[in-house]
């Protein structure tokens, strides 16, 4: 198995420097798109339709669907409900399809879609996705889906303890700036990481609003092995094989085991 | 005097998130358009003109300017000289006007001309620098220059090298996470700066084309007190006051003495 390079993307804003048709992409959101979309394919959702704009998203509601959607923490008036992990109950999107749409994380599930494989990161599915994205001989492209363009504290530290994962199982090396700052960013965070995600704008933001009961949940590692990824512009849970995550659609890769 | 905002934006191609008329913006290009423009200034050139394409660039040497001009780290064939420090000497610059373009560092320059006050830092004039910014009773936004709208290791380590100076002295404050992120690096680079900056990937860039011999110049405090600030489209020397930087062409700033 070759070394593959590993990048990290700080901005969907700057992603047009990273983008790369061989890659696999892996979105963090971690406050709170991607833990809540690997927490409803844990529940049992059965495919989640990413929507980047309000009028897709009310125009996806009027046609029926659960819709999921919020801008800048706030639920959208004719949506089902918001951006909370804790509103992907099972009770809720067990064998649904729900309609989603957030301030950042939607936006460049689709925008990343060109490329070979678009995949959903958080500490909530980590040790599972690194398994998965070691297995796959591809490079890698870490984007932190950021706030309105601008950088993430959260989801820089996210992708700096994949990133720090990766770099240590010696299957991927690295040039890329954005990867040792983040590194030294987890390296700094995680003997304390809720002391440490205090200072992040995002974790004000939610407070101010109330919406931070979340936080500790979305900061846990492991809570599950799903691994969210894009087909035909819908998020489906890759398919589980005996012994984990597969990827089945990609003829040529043969079997993909997690351990 | 009231505390202000500090901000970093870490790529020219997200500026547009942190634009503030009100505010002065600092442009950090270490490795190494700002250092080199503070060295000109030291070596008295009178006026630098930065341009962003070759075109202009090509334009303004056949009117007869002397011209400085890179890309990717070449010098422009029909250039004076390229982007090293070390080509901005007393004897080629003194009581000159240079036109400036380099792969990433003049852009911005223009970019940022609608907001108060452009700026340019480097390590090289740190202290001077962040004492005449103290006095601005302004807010402040660092721009990294970066890497052809990447993120850039060591620009981001001298922002926060910045940073950490301005919010330790208690008259900035800040809710922007990409200063608590370049704090961060600059606290784990400062022990062993040349030693950190070894992974950069222009680090790497300048090695490969022979052009390093200015890494350890461009990582020195203080060689000088000079500002240069960009004043009707041109960089110029913010004019000397008995005790330092002053900017006598703003009305109702009062003087702003360096201690």
């Amino acid at each position: 198995m070759t070394v593959r390079d590993l990048e990290i993307c700080f901005s969907p804003a700057i992603f047009d420097a990273y983008a790369d048709s061989d890659a696999v992409v892996v979105v963090v959101d971690v406050l709170r798109a991607t833990s809540s979309i690997c927490t409803a394919f844990a529940n049992g959702v059965s495919e989640i339709i990413p929507v980047a704009t309000v009028e897709e998203a009310r125009e996806m509601k009027e046609r029926g669907y659960l819709l999921a959607a919020e801008r800048d923490g706030f639920v959208l008036d004719f949506a089902d409900f918001g951006n909370s992990p804790f509103n992907f109950s099972p009770e809720k999107v067990r064998g649904r399809t729900v309609v989603y749409s957030t301030t950042n994380g939607t936006g460049i599930m689709k925008r990343a879609s060109e490329c070979h494989d678009v995949v959903i990161g958080s500490y909530l599915n980590f040790t599972s996705l690194c398994v998965w994205l070691e297995k796959q001989d591809r490079k890698v492209v870490i984007v932190c889906a950021g706030w309105k363009t601008r950088f993430s504290l959260e989801d820089a530290v996210c992708a700096g303890a994949i990133a720090h994962r990766l770099i240590s199982g010696g299957r991927f090396t690295t040039v890329c700036d954005s990867v040792h700052a983040a590194t030294d960013l987890w390296m700094a965070a995680k003997a304390d990481l809720p002391g440490y995600i205090e200072k992040a704008a995002q974790r004000s933001r939610l407070r101010d609003k109330g919406l931070d009961d979340c936080l500790e949940y979305c900061h846990t590692f492991d809570v599950t092995d799903v691994i969210p990824v894009v087909r035909d512009g819908m998020l489906v849970a890759m398919m589980q094989g005996p012994h984990g995550p597969e990827t089945p659609s990609l003829p040529g890769d043969g079997i993909t085991e997690t351990n």
